[in-house]
């Protein structure tokens, strides 16, 4: 056990959540399931907000807000919808506290009792669509391309920081279409977007894939997901698309009228990323050193570190780590100078190794008289001697090079982990012993992914989206099938 | 009425009202006080914003995020906030809906019922404080300054879009401080932040002051606060920074231990500003036209209308209106190119001006031969014809100018709308005839406030912060007073 963090591959779950504890990324709070997202945390999500939301606006959408509550018949208005969430809302039913300043203390007051019941929001749809009659009438008022970022919440019995929570932070995208092709094409591109963003932000490599009818979102005509793989063999849902068909135009009764004058409903897709993916980022990089954070999610990308024997070596230290600072800052590299008076070196590399930060410095009077630096990266521990006098391009190159690298570290991991599996015996030794992702045959039936679920555990992640045709035999029953499919125990 | 908007001066509420539904900025929801936020009402709170996060973190505050939900009982803890907020919190008593599938639909499954009720957040001091205490244990940890952008709920009876929703966006800084003297220091710094917010972003000039106890927040021991003054002669409070005190500190047993290891209760303060700020920005400038905007706020600085008599050329100034659009972009301006092909020039000047995009830049093939294009700006409707040559730097010279003009005219009118008055009769008149501030003496007593709130309507604003002192007899009492106060009729 270091640093206080139980050992990554003694006992994985204890590891994470000690780690996320241990970093100050997130808490959890007096109130069950409900985390607190700390500012180290926060600024991670902040930086993945910016990306996707830049991401989101260069595909031509707008931001917009809409309410927490929804009145619960809402809910009800799609038939699938309301069979997929309601169990798992918090429902708000009065709207005001009686302070009885006596041994009571603070009652509800039943006087004010909602004349219908409001659900906090779980997922939108059903408000937006309900708002999106009157916004749209014509051909023109399409595509309608909307995305909000906002708080959501599904009341979850057993929660996990980031991973699991009753409240979440995500965006939730809601679009309206003229067309089916229009409405998939969009589905498919922000599964893309998706994609892009887990992959050459996140440096988590992901597989683009279909839900099964069973798995998919409730109210959805198909769900895309993205699929990561987490460092102890699970599986974890990053990012999903849905294909809302005109399922959600029926049930609020959304039309347009086309160029030729006629009536139509509208087609329509959501899809959201949330908070989930932070512990996705934590998951498929950090180590029982603590976090390994990719540079360009990193609140803090570089941290120096003064080494003095005497206050006038300090001062020649700082005059010269302004220059550093500064140079770094011009190229856009956000830099923090831990000159922390009170603390030793060696502790101030393991707390900044503990928070991820992928580049240290450390600078001391014979490295300036030297004209260069001692530099470690986070991802592999190296250390090399960088001349002084171009540090800031050093240090950039050396940072897209920890990005990939630490992308390509986890590509070879997924790739080690993903076995073709023909026998049902053979399914449940490589889950058990191994974990992963495991390519089979599958008969197509909901009855058969059931079964295997409950004998092992493992869900179909994803039909891949560029999945080979090939002849097989359904790794459980036998039957013919025309595909692998992915299967693995998930978060 | 013009563009189907009411008069400003003969009806000034529906006047707005039209206004903030005809420019697409808001609507109402079906739950009753719930607003939705359009995309281009949201594009301006997302500039907003972008700027106000840019002065928390330049001040050094850090953003995090604490749940929705709080347990009723963390309320009582502050006797003073309780009674400030237990009237109008939305009430979470189940966490489940049971679909019955029959005639009764959607249920609240009466098994799901919570133990302790938790309401959705009014704001966050008590979940925030009670975090505080395992976050404070030495003087090593403070200051702590933490900013949240988040969702609060009030449940308001009368509710108008944007000045006084049930849901409302809003930040709201939490900081926690060593001394009494840093903690008042930090309450006037943000204070300060929000003033040079309003004026310099907003350009909507505020008055700096205090409230009195009678006005302040629910929990603060003192309460600042930025003033705004309408164009209806109504005031506004934009923002307001509080000093907690030892309050919270105490209720939720904040405690820390100082550099000679003597155990003390933390400092705090909090401050917020909300989505309130989008309806003083849309009054303070609009007019019958529509929507004024200040053009650091405006989503699209600079929009430009073709001119053509026919497809050659259009084909001409599209060329020349590409180049035009990349030289505004290199000098970070946003432009929007109208060559929407069904509408005539005059339907997209009054569009845009209803939209209150700053310069409309418009442009046909004998401004090209000429060298020159016709811009007209959104505040003064001045026109002018500027050479293509140095377009770029003009736009960006009119974009500051506009700027300050509005800020100017805002200025100018709450100077001309600030009047002294030293009789209660005259009182009343000048509240009647002209509106704007007031300027009187007070006794200094909640009744004599209450009483004149009562006759009139108008409450004290605030005592400003430069103010004068001098001797004075109460403008309703009569009783001595050493300084006057600002009233108005407020928002």
């Amino acid at each position: 056990m270091k640093k206080g963090l139980p050992n990554r591959s003694a006992d994985y779950s204890a590891w994470y959540n000690e780690l996320v504890k241990k970093t100050d990324l997130a808490e959890n709070s007096a109130v069950r399931g409900s985390m607190i997202i700390k500012p180290y945390g926060f600024a991670i999500w902040e930086k993945m907000q910016q990306a996707l939301d830049k991401m989101f606006k260069d595909t031509g959408h707008v931001n917009a807000y809409f309410p927490l509550l929804i009145p619960k018949s809402y809910l009800s208005k799609e038939a699938d919808h309301v069979d997929g969430f309601a169990k798992e809302c918090a429902v708000v039913t009065h709207y005001r506290l009686k302070n009885t300043e006596g041994e009571d203390g603070v009652i509800v007051d039943p006087d004010a009792k909602l004349e219908e019941e409001l659900i906090i929001r779980p997922t939108s749809e059903t408000v937006i669509w309900n708002t999106y009659k009157s916004w749209i009438q014509s051909y023109r008022d399409l595509p309608l391309l909307v995305n909000q970022w906002a708080n959501v919440m599904r009341w979850e019995m057993r929660t996990r920081l980031f991973l699991r929570t009753a409240e979440f932070l995500w965006q939730e995208g809601h679009t309206a279409h003229a067309t089916k092709e229009e409405a998939i094409n969009e589905t498919k591109q922000m599964l893309d977007v998706y994609a892009d963003f887990a992959e050459n932000f996140m440096a988590v490599p992901v597989i683009k894939g279909i839900k099964t009818e069973n798995e998919k979102f409730a109210g959805a005509v198909s769900t895309f997901t993205i699929e990561a793989l987490m460092q102890d063999g699970k599986a974890l849902q990053a990012g999903t698309s849905h294909f809302l068909g005109q399922n959600f135009a029926k049930a609020f009764d959304v039309k347009f009228s086309d160029k030729e004058n006629n009536l139509q409903h509208v087609w329509g897709t959501s899809w959201g990323v949330s908070t989930r993916l932070m512990g996705a980022l934590i998951m498929a990089h950090s180590d029982d050193e603590g976090l390994v954070l990719p540079p360009k999610l990193a609140p803090i990308q570089v941290v120096i570190v003064p080494i003095s024997k005497n206050q006038e070596e300090l001062e020649q230290i700082n005059e010269r780590v302004k220059i550093i600072q500064k140079e770094l800052k011009e190229l856009d590299i956000t830099v923090k100078y831990d000159d922390r008076d009170s603390l030793r070196p060696g502790f101030k590399y393991a707390d900044w190794e503990l928070k991820g930060v992928p580049v240290r410095i450390s600078i001391g009077k014979r490295d300036i008289d030297n004209g260069s630096v001692e530099v470690v990266r986070r991802d592999t521990k190296e250390k090399n001697s960088y001349s002084l006098n171009n540090i800031s391009e050093t240090i950039a190159e050396l940072l897209d090079n920890i990005q990939q690298n630490i992308f390509n570290s986890a590509l070879s991991y997924r790739s080690q982990n993903i076995t073709k599996v023909d026998h049902f015996d053979e399914f449940k030794k490589v889950l058990d012993e191994k974990g992963g992702f495991i390519s089979a045959h599958w008969d197509g039936t909901v009855e058969t992914e059931k079964k295997i679920k409950e004998l092992t555990k493992a869900t179909i992640r994803c039909i891949p989206l560029d999945n080979l045709q090939e002849e097989g035999k359904c790794v459980y029953t036998g039957n013919p099938s025309s595909q692998r499919v992915l299967f693995a125990k998930a978060y």
